[in-house]
């Protein structure tokens, strides 16, 4: 069984969107700012269907995030972010009819709803049985490829409380954003230990990776 | 003019104490678990008056930062974690009769108060002017050597804020406490550009030097 992960760009103030975050603004107000140093790398633009960009070590390191995951888990609103289920059925997210997964992608919701086989190897499933539900089914279709956790925010916190992630990518982004959604907001008072496996600074983002210590809840009779 | 420098332990999450701080549980629960790393090393051990401990690249990084200080700027809090100002006269706080700063010390208060000159070189200054007058004396007192605004979070923000910080280094270790006191707390919806000048991943704590790229609040008229 692969690993389970999230992989975020985050301020050094914690922030993973700016505030006021809507529809038409996503990322939030300055939220951008965030992923400035994405936008320009090659595998970024290749799973977007764009030629050319940067390679280089930014670039190795997204290159890998992208090609080891074999499902994604997502809520709702990074599915489909307007005001819900499921109003613009046939789907007109902000996803397009070629969406840049390639893989099964898991989607948390209240509402069921049939699959959606997109263009490119992209396929939607809606999950209305919790988070370690959609979780099972993601490992099963990610066979041995990993599973990792999209977001948003929420839905991260979910799967880390519940010792579900083996996994935390961060990249760190030099900029204090001040407001905005947090990517740990309060996870509540059982210390999470983690431990550092990897560091690499580059110019414009450090990137930190760390193996969830703590067993994963199942596995955990104390909880 | 020296550097006026931020240096904390802080969790991934961004906190620097746990939930529960007060006058007995200064930390508060499990805020000990952030400062587990320096309490082993010499140099730190040095400046409480205690022989031996582990020396190397943790250590030495504790050394500069203990050497550079000129003088500190804390909140009354941090000087005297009583209910206050000043029922505890002659001083009986936290500290001792021998502090580890071995510099004068510009405390924030309301309630101005003789200084009070301690063994080992130190000399708790009590500013009632705010801020940058503080910050203005500890200059002046530190001479070619920096100044070290040791907290707590509210008062870090300040200087923060009012774009008086030149270097912000934090210690990241490496557990989601959950809850407790963050170091930043939404400081506003102006985001602040920082340029990363170290990065030193040791095994138990990962050491991330910033510069701040904004100017001062002083010579930025457009505040």
């Amino acid at each position: 069984m692969g690993t389970v992960f999230v992989d975020m760009s985050m301020s050094l103030d914690g922030y993973i969107a700016g505030p006021n975050d809507s529809q038409e603004n996503p990322l939030g107000d300055g939220g951008e700012r965030l992923h400035e140093w994405v936008f320009e790398l090659q595998s970024w633009r290749a799973e977007q269907g764009l030629d050319g960009g940067k390679t280089g070590q930014d670039d190795e390191i997204v290159a890998k995030s992208i090609e080891r995951v074999g499902a994604f888990v997502m809520g709702r609103r990074m599915f489909d972010n307007d005001d819900g289920p499921w109003g613009d059925d046939p789907f007109e997210g902000p996803w397009g009819d070629d969406p840049p997964f390639g893989t099964p992608v898991f989607i948390l919701t209240h509402h069921g709803r049939e699959p959606l086989e997109m263009d490119g190897g992209t396929t939607f499933h809606f999950v209305t049985e919790g988070i370690e539900r959609a979780l099972e089914r993601a490992e099963e279709a990610a066979g041995d490829g990993d599973v990792r956790i999209s977001g948003g925010a929420d839905v991260v916190r979910q799967y880390v409380e519940a010792g579900l992630v083996d996994e935390i990518q961060l990249h760190v982004v030099p900029v204090l954003l001040g407001d905005g959604i947090r990517l740990f907001d309060h996870l509540g008072t059982r210390p999470i230990e983690l431990e550092r496996t990897r560091i690499v600074g580059s110019p414009n983002v450090t990137h930190l990776r760390f193996r969830v210590v703590n067993e994963r809840a199942t596995e955990n009779e104390e909880r």
